[in-house]
């Protein structure tokens, strides 16, 4: 049989139980040109949130009764697609089950022995791959640059900090409290990152920024987001990732109230879907392996257990409770 | 005796009559270096009034006491400065007076055998290089393009909105009131333009870019920007040049709840300043001279007189109470 988890209605605000049903289905069959896999770990992305309202965005809303998209990386057990071979990993967009059935369009190998699974949807992932083009490519640091991260302890900013020290920026985080503000510059090698949760982030940002910053790689929208515009360096780069702040709100989200910042400091603000960089994953994933082999660059996952835990564990992406990126192993 | 309007209040919201005292001095002997300038028009603009605030800026706040900052156009009457001849007329940052002592820097000579004084404190002036530089470099418009105007009846919106209808693009204005509308299309020749006071600014939006647009030229921020953002095609691009909408505010101004349209779309929110294309000025004015002599582009001015009627023409740019370039007459 294949657990899965199938999304049953659209949250107004948070996501909770009600949320989600698990299934248990027969295994389906495959057709000429399908293969099989037996799916190891789902990736819990922010992301998800938006994907769940019935708004025109970068992709296709979810369907009521569909199972929950997600990133995935496993094993194929079975073929009918000359592309794919039994016995191979391959990682995709397989959705929160423990067997998906696809004729291959965007699954891709990995290799088990270069690095641990849940890698693959984290570091050398679309969550890599995000913050590898994101900061380089959108945020076109360079060295000597100083650049702030918010959700520095998160998937994707504890990978754009870490690329921006390597590339010789001066780099400052944001996270939610002094434990994973110590990670941040103690494992990460951030040069500083502030509490936002303990400490008055504004006199901070002055205080570690005393020039002002010139790549600010935003994570959370909302107040720190409008207290970035605030130290903004001539002809400084936003880039827009995400916006967690404000992904569960039930009315308008927060604008930037100093997006004039922008004009004062010849500022640009753009926004990023990784999916544009989709031909050019190799390279970025190629970049931060080799990093990830020369010891520059950690890739850490906070890795949970058992399909039914789907909704706790989805919950600690906006409470913050854990560090890394969040996978969840779906099978035994 | 030297007529010269002194701004002696910073006002909260709007500026009014207390914001400014007329006085009469004389004419000061000039030094060796410098030149004596009678001056025949001022320019008035919005970015005025940000410059009665005491905070940072792109430029300098006005200190109580001076002579109200402005742009102008005048004669040289006398001169100890090798650069200038008297006879010779030239514009520059000479304030709100009848008479400016100068060193000379930021003045350059000008042409009234070319065009009219006034328009090279308008089209061929400030106004002209922000509406230039920003719709092509900023703008980065191409032909096809879909450009979106707001403040398309005023001095810059007048001139993106006709450069990029030159550059081969589908251009909507925002104007308000039905006679700016009318003269935004049958006279600037814009494909179509919305009325803001009277029309539902998305409805109207949808229906004359259907497909979304490419560029928006912003200069009244607020609702219009947010309406904006809820229209863009992929990689479109924002001019953030002005937000009169909000110069007047006496709480915090409103940002864009709409700015992750930027991350849906890919899209990016960029603002200018024109004086970082001072070494271009020769440049755009040459380009702007041209299609004006061609007869592809209008330049309008709407000309009052009397330097102690200056606080009311000033509050025209924000009742929207004049058509093209405002600029008043300081001299006989």
């Amino acid at each position: 049989m294949n657990k899965q988890l199938l999304f049953v209605k659209r949250p107004i605000g948070d996501a909770d139980a009600t949320t989600w049903e698990l299934a248990s289905n027969p295994i389906p069959e495959i057709e000429e040109g399908q293969l099989l896999i037996k799916q190891h770990y789902v990736s819990l992305d922010p992301a998800m949130r938006g994907w769940m309202n019935n708004s025109k965005s970068y992709i296709a809303p979810m369907e009521i009764g569909s199972v929950m998209r997600a990133g995935s990386v496993g094993e194929v057990i079975a073929s009918k697609n000359p592309d794919f071979q039994v016995g191979q990993y391959v990682a995709g967009i397989g959705g929160v089950q423990q067997y998906a059935v696809t004729d291959g369009q965007g699954y891709y190998p990995v290799d088990p022995k270069m690095a641990p699974l849940p890698t693959y949807i984290g570091t050398l992932g679309m969550t890599g791959m995000t913050a590898y083009f994101g900061i380089t490519e959108v945020g076109k640091i360079k060295e000597g640059d100083v650049v702030l991260v918010s959700g520095a302890a998160g998937a994707v900013g504890s990978i754009v900090g870490q690329v921006a020290k390597i590339k010789g920026c001066t780099v400052v985080g944001i996270a939610g409290g002094a434990d994973k503000c110590k990670y941040v510059v103690e494992e990460l090698g951030f040069d500083t990152c502030i509490d936002y949760k303990n400490e008055n982030v504004a006199t901070k940002l002055k205080e570690y920024c005393p020039k002002g910053i010139d790549v600010y790689f935003d994570n959370v929208g909302g107040d720190i987001l409008d207290i970035a515009l605030t130290r903004l360096r001539r002809h400084a780069r936003i880039v827009i990732c995400g916006a967690i702040s404000q992904y569960n709100n039930k009315t308008a989200i927060k604008g930037p109230s100093n997006y004039l910042s922008l004009l004062v400091n010849r500022a640009s603000m753009q926004g990023m879907v990784v999916f544009d960089y989709a031909d050019r994953y190799k390279e970025g994933a190629l970049q931060l392996g080799t990093w990830m082999a020369e010891g520059k660059l950690k890739s850490r996952e906070a890795i949970y257990e058992g399909i039914e835990n789907f909704p706790e564990t989805y919950n600690r992406l906006f409470t913050g409770d854990k560090k890394g990126k969040l996978v969840l192993k779906v099978i035994e």
